[in-house]
């Protein structure tokens, strides 16, 4: 299992977000409090969006966040309006770059923590259902990047929700086929470089723990003097495996079979179902 | 491309065989002659049998050769009777561990150097051809693997060449079903740990490059004075791409459309041609 | 801080102790429950005594023990009657190689938990007292070597006790000079291939947990139907920094400012201070 | 030894400089022509100026540059005004992040191509001639590093030709207080973010070699369907350890004992000579 972060607003040094929170993702690599595992240590990833390109950057690595030099120097210099960042405890696939999140398809990124269960069993099944044409771009051996493309395959790029509830129908049914009795497990984040889709939902009904922030205007209303606040516009959104923090009011839990839009403009909070591919 | 030579004989000091010779594999990864590439710096492996395990011991890393002090000692302290060792000149896919020869499956070890055309082609419908219950046990994502787990499919563990012939049949006919012309480029080591099996084949024949040390005895006559020839038995056997040195009359070129069989007793050169699978 | 292991005794599978018990030093890496940090995740090392070589065989690497499949490949095939295993959490200096455990020089191996206090004060007029033949041969940048270097210099390889505790008298000194109260804290294991000594000393005499095993034969009275103990001598001891598991009678604390010295024949549990230098 | 290149100019992306030339830094790392040795594959750094900060940002890697994906992502996503690449060729030091270029000490950034004779019998009188104040942030074992804390201890960020010629002056004395006849050999460049200076300088006067660019106006009546130079403003400039490409007319030699200094408005070529510290 894992631990990330995906920010969207005002433009930021990812130093703010990554290193400089009590409880930051540097802080969750080592002491993760909600995750599945207190250490996420088997490699790390951001990814961001810029102006010089309309593809995100990625920095990925196979070592633990919490003692990388070039990912304290991309968060010292690199300013951003949209970025993942990700740490992974491997469930047993290989500590590899290619199997470090976020992945990445054009313009698209997508991270995930969660699992396949039984992956192996249903392995060869699942990818047997992505596109053909999309097959030779999988580059690692996670269920995380077999979602990503099952997703593309159903259409990811035009309508995520939509794509993201096929995928999940389809690792259900492949499960059940298998006699996986609760197949899936997963909060995944996308993104175009413009909208932030999160979703939150597992087979079982008990998903990983999920919080996005509270609106910029409101927070600020409750801590005035709180300097962050100060800086970021109102729609300035962060959603996040655990907070950041323990700054009252500041967090809110995605609730179950649920995912958000983080757009320009209002977000949304709307029900998630997996649906038959 | 890559670079590998395999030994098997008097139980020797890796350093001897990796490190010393004027032209080793280590000066190989620098500067190799006859390789596609001068510089084979994408990872490398060497695998060994000891008595301590019925399986080979594999160190493995992403580096070059040349500058890695964990294969300098395991080589300075290792000493085995029939050891593997590969340098890795990527041809694309990712420089990453589970990419990196030799590939292990039970005591069976297996590398190669040169590529299926077209891979990324061919790649979906070379992997639907791998027995279902080896699938998952597949870790990085090379042609080479993919060819050792076909191997493994069509009975490697029970008869080699028959097997790797069948591999080479199916390589050929799918490359060929997607309009590839020449799919096949190959030379391959096998080994159980006993014997050692090495294959020189492409559907060109044209074969990259591959040679056998001659018999010890006979190139002991021929070079009294050789202190290495003094302390190896006389069924001592080295295969490499390319010659670790120039002593003259030490190394024979393998035919093209052959393979050798490296065993206690007399070794065999046999054809080799690809099989209907 | 970090956690380490001494093995002297029967020729035993790295396996066995680095990876089976309950709380090895693997578990000790995601884990530790005596250690300043809970996560010894930057860099590892292992150096293990054969009979192939008069110096000991070191595979050291930058990120965790926990993944590190090649380590687990040694641990799998390397059978050894003197080894030392260290975990890594820096504190603060770099994450790389040459600053992992165990270090060498010719058949010595030298390990260590613990910190100068304030060593970038103290840096400079440390390695000034280093001889300046053994000067070039420092590698790395942790405190540790440097105090490996200065045991060096004051005769290690003659009488190790004795220049241990001119190490800890010139660190004190050098500290207190820079007007650090606490100079040194600190557990070393040394070996020379042969006998295993092992240190526990702080200025504070408040220092990191070191335990002895119990021996074998008496351990296996208490304790009739553990398999690991019918395999072993009966004088095969292990020095560790914290318990591999709870064994009732099988962990024995080292006192305060005291060393063992484990060899062939009768161990020894002696009074340790730091002398003048 | 080792390859560089330093940009200034027009900001940029840095694929443009790094990997699209026919002979760009990152085939001199697999292809060098001039240097030393052919290859320069142990490890790489890039250093770029923004408007974030006043720092450079540092990425800085072990593996060979050909081969890395964080280097690609970085050059394909990042414009920079100023920037420093350089790829390694190891003469022995360990391979390890801390001893990549560019070093950096604030906003001066500083890397090197060439070597100090028989560092191991200099580097302890070379480390005592360091400011004690710089000391501690010493973190690699180069002679490159040295040379750089050496230039910083007489002055650096006052006046970089001053402060290079007293430490090329206490590099020659040092040298030959030992007997070394020729003690040093170097190409460096330094940049404080706004300023470039490149110095040629060796004891034999047959110093490594250092190219500049003819400015982008001249250059562009030459050659006027150069896409290249059309998007660049008259006085974008590099500096390089070999020429990018064979454009008549492009690329000039820095003489023997000669700094370059690259600044906005009219840059300046000025002899350069050791001074006596």
């Amino acid at each position: 299992m894992c631990r990330w972060l995906a920010y969207s607003g005002t433009p930021m040094l990812l130093d703010t977000i990554l290193y400089r929170p009590d409880h930051s993702l540097i802080d969750q690599s080592l002491r993760s409090e909600l995750g599945v595992e207190t250490t996420n240590g088997d490699g790390f990833g951001v990814g961001w969006f810029t102006e010089e390109s309309s593809t995100p950057a990625l920095l990925r690595d196979v070592g633990p966040a919490w003692n990388n030099r070039n990912l304290h120097e991309m968060a010292d210099h690199v300013r951003s309006p949209l970025f993942f960042a990700h740490i992974r405890a491997s469930t047993g696939t290989a500590v590899q770059q290619s199997n470090c999140h976020p992945f990445r398809h054009g313009r698209w990124m997508f991270m995930h923590n969660g699992a396949i269960a039984d992956f192996h069993l249903v392995r060869r099944d699942l990818i047997l259902q992505i596109d053909p044409a999309l097959f030779p771009d999988i580059e690692g051996t996670t269920d995380s990047e077999v979602m990503f493309y099952l997703a593309l395959t159903f259409g990811l790029e035009q309508d995520p929700p939509a794509a993201v509830a096929r995928m999940a129908g389809v690792v259900e049914r492949t499960g059940r086929e298998h006699g996986v009795e609760l197949p899936l497990q997963m909060t995944i984040a996308v993104s175009d470089g413009v909208r932030v889709w999160a979703f939150r939902y597992s087979s079982a009904r008990e998903s990983r723990s999920l919080f996005y922030s509270t609106r910029a205007d409101a927070l600020r209303r409750l801590h005035p003097d709180e300097k962050f606040l100060q800086e970021v516009s109102d729609d300035t959104r962060l959603i996040v495996s655990e907070p950041l923090g323990d700054l009252p009011g500041a967090w809110n839990q995605v609730p179950e079979s649920t995912y958000c839009l983080v757009q320009p403009g209002v977000d949304e909070l709307l029900p998630f179902e997996p649906q038959p591919a």
